[in-house]
């Protein structure tokens, strides 16, 4: 299907994506452009089947697919950079969180006899960097692929089985559609999952140390959350904004609520609106059941 | 040491120290008391080493500890029901999530020669009742002991032993000191995440099924700790209300100064709140490493 690959940014992401191609031997050929010089170091001692290179231009040359894993501020430049490189009839597509604003950056662009197709795998840990890639991330994980206006039909399907040998399971949905979703789905609860970090470990404290050493009654697991690569959820947050801060004010109503509630001791309110949480929960693992393993939660010890 | 233990309320942590008992043969003989006859039979089907009452008074007559392990707002009347019944010199323990207006019952109703020394072992899961119950919940996790002024050094230190025995490691701590930390630790995220899950699954909402689908990106962490017994929570918003509201209004003001970033578009300032929770991130672990395996997040597939 594809025969000639290329990765640009080799990070979490990519470098899964990568160690899945090898794996399942998805192409014949796989190129990596990383523009840092200990990522590309690192994937030579690895020793991972791939050609490396130091320059982007010729990393993408005879690509039939090309993958951008970089954080959403570097597509530009990147576009830029490769535009009059590829090859005709190429796919370019990426593995970005936002969609809206970075699909306008293609437009304008213009790509002549390629088709943009963007992806999401909805898959990660909260580390960094090709080192805590591994090829099974992916597996059993949906994939949201957004074809452009201008996308073929025979391309999106082509993309679509590329995901699905890489171990994904695939939707197709709009730019908009995605955005929307993802801001309730990821967006909103990595905003909160930061904001309560920050609010619980202040460092002027005199109980920090304490809120540290007894974090396992909730906290932690959301420092688990906010622990991800800040650069990425930077421009997320950005690319993002509008939908995610439609989403956060959303949330500091309900808070309202949730406050008058408690300041009134209002045991029957409060009671209502923890047990509709409960069923939502109960939803989401029935949702996930025929979906992946129901590995939930912390595992006993 | 206690040759004779009761255990009122036998859901997930009453029966989880049953268990622990049961197992690490603490005591030579077990009393059970839950309101509930679905629970007692329960309890009687799975043969656990107890004897299983059906009358408060009678569970504590002669018992030299007594542990209740029911709801906060279920004290009052325990307490009324056994204040006359209990053994000169026995201890009474608990294992709520709050102590403050605990502790001001228990003042009022004045025990004669009985020992109130609070418990909180800081272990749990999302699910409740005692089928949910093991007998490993407690091990390596913290148990926060809080004496009351009256309590005797010797009786402290029983207690102390008896959660170690358990398997927990102790802390001791006042009733303020525990009800202000756990305000953060525990319930500040507990209110965050029953709110998040509300907003995110509006019922209202055209997307609410692809929300649900799609909640791997960080939504499913915070419905995990949303999914925890309503009731139990409830009486905990209520009792610890003061600090509870104190956090939730931190939390507010800096939820508004997230929000000014990202309405500003300011990357730098995203980065900087973003990296300091990075780093709080790796100062837990370090807490963690030499408290207990440090199994955070999601396995890897």
């Amino acid at each position: 299907m594809f025969e000639n690959i290329t990765i640009i940014g080799c990070g979490l992401i990519g470098s899964s994506i990568l160690r899945s191609i090898n794996k399942n031997k998805i192409s014949k050929k796989i190129n990596i452009f990383d523009k840092s010089k200990e990522v590309l170091s690192f994937l030579k001692d690895e020793n991972l089947d791939a050609n490396i290179c130091t320059d982007i231009c010729l990393a993408v040359k005879n690509a039939d697919l090309i993958i951008i894993a970089t954080p959403l501020s570097s597509y530009k430049e990147i576009f830029l950079s490769i535009r009059n490189e590829l090859k005709k009839n190429s796919i370019v597509s990426d593995v970005g969180s936002a969609k809206k604003e970075i699909n306008k950056i293609v437009e304008n662009i213009n790509l002549k006899d390629v088709s943009w197709i963007a992806s999401h795998p909805i898959a990660g840990t909260e580390h960094s960097g090709p080192k805590a890639g591994f090829a099974e991330l992916f597996e059993k994980r949906w994939c949201i692929v957004s074809p452009s206006k201008k996308s073929k039909k025979e391309d999106v399907q082509k993309i679509q089985k590329f995901w699905e040998l890489i171990g994904s399971k695939v939707k197709i949905m709009s730019f908009e559609e995605h955005d929307r979703i993802l801001s309730l789905t990821s967006h909103l609860p990595h905003a909160i999952a930061f904001n309560i970090v920050r609010t619980a470990i202040n460092n002027d404290d005199k109980f920090k140390q304490e809120v540290i050493q007894y974090s396992a009654g909730g906290l932690r697991d959301f420092t688990r959350i906010a622990a991800s690569d800040p650069l990425m959820w930077r421009d997320i947050f950005i690319d993002n904004s509008e939908n995610i801060l439609n989403a956060i004010n959303n949330f500091s109503n309900n808070l309202e609520e949730l406050k008058n509630a408690i300041e009134q001791k209002n045991g029957d309110k409060l009671l209502k609106m923890f047990s509709s949480s409960k069923e939502v929960r109960k939803e989401i693992v029935k949702a996930g059941q025929d979906t992946e393993k129901a590995d939930f939660g912390r595992k006993k010890i």
